[in-house]
């Protein structure tokens, strides 16, 4: 572990790649942030809040914690003057570091892209909506297209097909292949018995049959499918979506377009960057631009209600599975219930059990809302994923602990509440939580991180695999595959922290140490594993720092508005005005970070984009472009469906020919509806004219 | 008047340019919103509404308007569902028509950009943001930066100057040039007398000259200046400001460099459309970027307090300005003021004077705001002009008539408010103030337009201009210039009307009918205004029509929220939750448009571009581009300046030497820090290589 810390950052990037070593950052940043609020809110508040007897005064119930936060300040006081310089330094300094931190990282993404070797999606543009046209192909569309608006520019492209049912079936084989081996193996060990398997659902009922027989006469059948289906995506143009990969001859020109508005509709021929090829989600390719909107609408709706209404299943499923409601169903059980031990320990396991093994299937829930939503590639879905997670605990874990009673019936008041009163009511209740909130901290966050280092939820769950999944090798080895960094998950658990961190600075000092230690364990924790441990997935070269900044401004202000409620019931009329002007600066502030900085991970400046095209072509003057972009944007599942299908030397033909189908386009076409300009000057005027060669499609 | 309303669409255009024609359209659309809105409610809406007793019942006093309105419909009866029915009906209709016509002004936008003759502003892009550089100076860093990542498309540029001493040097000029033809004609009236004039302050005090001998000096005097300051403007490296005009080869490298990110640095070289020559607010040009941002900020303070507390300041001058206050100022005026008819005239007139005044001032006031903030073109400054006038006619004329007391007073109960009962509090008083909406329909909007037929305003100003500040013919011209629409003050009182109508369309039946006739009037009125009376100021291509499109989505949503209050007053429980979908709706509706519609307005799109290149490259394949692009964005008070010195042949010279100075820029340079590439290359590649002489500079 001590190698782990030791291992410079450029080291780190060269390793893990530049999302790692950014990932890392944030704990980093939160270390950063915390020790300097410690330093003052210890030195200042502390001794502030220390010598009040308020409680004392007031007689009611109190811990040594509650005598240090600020409820052991008298209504009204003037020492309230100290809390509310104290939150304009967390403020300047949290976002003095922020800044500082955005600039470091957007100057590392520029630096890591500038500096990276070539690579296939600096060139390539990802095409969506391109237009029906009666009489070309997509293909013959987006090559004409970008022939006659991209004349000195346009190098090659690779239409997206519909090969989701292909990775079903691909999928099958691979599944029956396993079982194969399984059963080879068993009768190997046992060589008297050849095994027999049921046919039916599960193998629970149906036709006994020799199972080895049996699923190599599948295998047969899916190969034999496989290469239909194969056949069937490459002519049926109805497979072929109408999107497609664009490659440029050079940098600037990808840029150019991944920027523009290509036509008057712009709902067609809408372009993007590429994502790199491995962070390419295939699934979604296919889904049509139209149902986008619907979906997002759908997944929308479905996460609102997800996050305010999550408790009501719950609490269902809670109350049918409680004592009462077993004995009814199973009277048999009663003599084993009515046991004293097994009483109390259903009535305390059985309700929670519901709630956790939720939580546990959250992150998966909120993923496949997530891939239902049509993103193109894995790190905006983790993106996307993290922002969702961290609301819901927001509302669920923080809302619904500081306040008594469910969400559900809070939101009621709140929107019978006044505006304004709304911070006051939560803003009251949070110094008396910060016992709760510690001891949460020290649970999840340090145990949790703990956990990491031994690994022990990936222990259990490969051994829960192990004994219940595992039939052969191929499977173990999946079984033990560690897994990358887990954006979705990590992310919004660090940013709770932040929160928590954040709004307690001010209010009840004592909890900063306990953030400060949960940043610094896990910071060595997961650089150890990421160095040792993690794959990595995708490379996104930080794109994620743009949501990462945002949540923890948006943490500022909650921390300002409920610092703003809390004083304004402490009488204090005198300071709480200048408190008003916090949450106005901060957006202020977040305002001006993203016009400076979220450019950096949204466009491709065309300087830049010259600078390395002018370097490469000084470099490299015979560079072959296209042979290097060739297949680089064809579906992982044509490979895989090859490599499962290694003896047939006759699909592999199949394969060879699809990709040249796609690759090498016909110039021929009958109508010239969608290019305007003559479109022959354009097309003569473009040097991989001779590249073409001519072919009929049906 | 016949022959205006007979002039067909396309010659309108030709005639008057799109934008008139275009703003034609919104009371167009005003017709087309609400005839089929009037004849559906009342169909429906007053049977529904005329056959309740509840009124009498009540025992209320009321009028017969309120006897069609909705306040007839007893407490929880279901007769509100043909209201929810009808909300439908009118929000279905209108967004239904406002896409129509969102879809045909973009078409006509892009169609119009498509056909129009060549203009400079198609090839020619706005950059600001230049970097200071040590070693060269704003025009040759600009020269090399686009030579380097624009290399093929790069064709010319046009640095911009701080003239605005300039130009006040020249209207003092032209303004004393003036008072030389006044004081001549005089002595010619009255050959006896030589007239003299004071030097003192407007003429006022000081030493008593001959007028026309000091004039001369005088001018002689400016005219030096101006060279002086000429020459100052085109040597002294300050006077240049950071950004400049440049011109590309084509349109599509034009459209390609507006819409793209150049370097690294979001807040650098910053690229958008350079407006139409005439459009542009020179003024505005030497305004550094990093003031920008401040006067924002500054602007919009300011314009939340002169909204919200606008009425504060009146309220004071109004108390100073009452029959006491002028009594204990001037007691001598007692006697006259004492007699009643002027005492009841002076009450009556005195407090309104105050607010009229400021009414009248607001527009200017306004545009003095936006060009405070600095925007580029005058298209700009009035579309942001127009959109705080809505705003404050929102807040003050609207809310301000709906709830009674100062809407200081309303806000701070409106804060203390349940966020839900604001609708309601609204809601409430709306068919209440029907009778007040209709007599303001009938005196603001059928006389007011009535009045701009006759043309009372412009005639009461000139005759105003004419009997005090007119001494010559050339200013009787100006007195006499017609003006153009008038956007900034226009456009927001049509929303008004929108707002109204929306508003009242379910809730109070019998007020559609008068917005027609405001409508149908205004739309014929405008439309020989246009054709016969203004001038065109510039063409934007119907840039607002997004504005005019999101006002009316705001002024649906409004009357949505506003009928959802007053139902959910009116115990009709089962009805109501149903018109909750509606406000969801629009604004998913408004989203929709937003990225359907918007982009032709602020994008470019390639496609277009490239056609209009390729056309005119086939038409006139040796038209010299930079000859026609010279000297298009010159600051027109260098032309002036010339014109007004059109007997000083050395001037002419000088100011020839600036525009050639400013063009031909220099190649030679010493550090190539901001080229990283080989510049060598790309400038030898540049096809405009020889055309560009070699200087030296200071």
């Amino acid at each position: 572990m001590p190698d782990a810390l030791k291992m410079p950052e450029p080291e780190l990037i060269d390793h893990a790649g530049l999302d790692s070593a950014v990932y890392l950052r944030i704990y980093l940043l939160g270390l950063k942030i915390f020790v300097p609020i410690l330093v003052f809110t210890w030195a200042i508040l502390v001794p502030v809040n220390w010598t009040n007897k308020w409680l004392e005064r007031t007689g009611t119930t109190f811990s040594d914690i509650d005598k240090l936060s600020i409820s052991n300040i008298p209504q009204g006081s003037n020492r309230f003057y100290a809390h509310v310089v104290m939150a304009y330094a967390v403020t300047f300094w949290t976002c003095f570091t922020l800044k500082k931190e955005y600039e470091t990282v957007a100057n590392m993404r520029l630096h890591f892209l500038q500096s990276e070797k070539r690579r296939p999606d600096q060139f390539t543009v990802l095409v969506k909506n391109v237009p029906p046209d009666a009489d070309e192909s997509v293909s013959e569309a987006v090559e004409h297209f970008f022939l006659v608006n991209h004349p000195d520019h346009y190098l090659t492209h690779q239409v997206v097909v519909n090969a989701n049912k292909l990775s079903k079936l691909v999928e099958e084989k691979k599944s029956k292949q396993n079982w194969l081996v399984y059963y080879q193996n068993k009768f190997e060990r046992n060589q008297s018995k050849r095994p027999l398997m049921k046919t039916g659902f599960l193998g629970l009922w149906g036709e006994k049959v020799d199972a080895i027989q049996h699923h190599i006469s599948e295998i047969e059948r899916l190969s034999n499918e496989i290469a239909e289906e194969k056949e069937n995506v490459v002519n049926n143009p109805k497979a072929i979506m109408p999107a497609a990969f664009v490659s440029f001859k050079t940098r600037w020109a990808a840029a150019v377009c991944a920027q523009t508005q290509q036509v008057r509709n712009p709902t067609l021929w809408l372009t993007e960057w590429a994502p790199e090829p491995r962070d390419v989600f295939w699934q979604n390719l296919p889904i049509p631009y139209v149902s986008l909107t619907v979906r997002r609408l759908m997944v929308a709706v479905a996460f609102f209600f997800l996050t305010f209404f999550f408790i009501v299943p719950i609490t269902f499923v809670q109350s049918l599975a409680n004592i009462e409601g077993i004995e009814k169903a199973a009277p048999f059980l009663k003599p084993i219930i009515e046991v004293k031990t097994i009483k109390s320990f259903i009535q305390g396991f059985l309700p929670g059990i519901a709630l956790k093994i939720f939580l546990i299937l959250l992150p998966t829930i909120l993923m496949m809302m997530s891939k239902f939503e049509g993103f193109l590639s894995i790190s905006r879905l983790e993106r996307r994923s993290a922002s969702r997670y961290y609301l819901f605990n927001f509302v669920n874990v923080f809302l619904g602990s500081v306040i008594a009673g469910t969400v559900l019936e809070q939101l009621d008041t709140f929107l019978k509440q006044s505006v304004n009163k709304i911070p006051e009511t939560i803003g009251v209740a949070i110094p008396m939580k910060a016992t709760f909130f510690i001891t949460y901290i020290m649970v999840d966050g340090w145990s949790g991180t703990a956990g990491e280092i031994l690994r022990l939820k990936p222990l259990i769950i490969y051994h829960l695999k192990n004994f219940f999944l595992v039939k052969t090798e191929k499977d173990r080895e999946e079984a033990m595959d560690p897994g990358s960094i887990g954006f979705n998950t990590g992310e919004p658990q660090i940013q709770f922290y932040f929160l928590i961190g954040l709004i307690y600075a001010v209010v009840t000092p004592l909890l900063t140490p306990f953030i400060l230690v949960f940043f610094a364990l896990a910071y060595v924790v997961y650089r150890h594993q990421i160095i040792n441990v993690y794959n990595q997935e995708y490379e996104s070269s930080a794109a994620f720092w743009p949501d990462v900044h945002g949540r923890i401004v948006a943490a500022l202000i909650i921390s300002q508005l409920l610092l703003l409620g809390l004083l304004s019931t402490k009488e204090a009329a005198s300071s709480t005005p200048f408190l008003l002007a916090l949450p106005i600066l901060t957006i202020g502030f977040h305002t001006y970070c993203k016009g400076r900085f979220e450019p950096a991970f949204v466009r491709y400046p065309l300087q830049e984009a010259m600078m390395k095209d002018t370097l490469e072509r000084a470099r490299e003057p015979n560079l072959n472009l296209k042979a290097y972009l060739q297949n680089t944007y064809v579906p992982p599942i044509f490979k895989e469906a090859d490599s499962s299908d290694s003896d047939d030397d006759d699909e592999d033909a199949d394969d060879k020919k699809w990709e040249k189908d796609n690759v090498l386009v016909p110039t021929k076409r009958q109508s010239r509806k969608n290019t305007p300009a003559p479109s022959k000057m354009s097309v003569g005027s473009s040097p991989n004219q001779q590249d073409i060669q001519e072919k009929d499609k049906p």
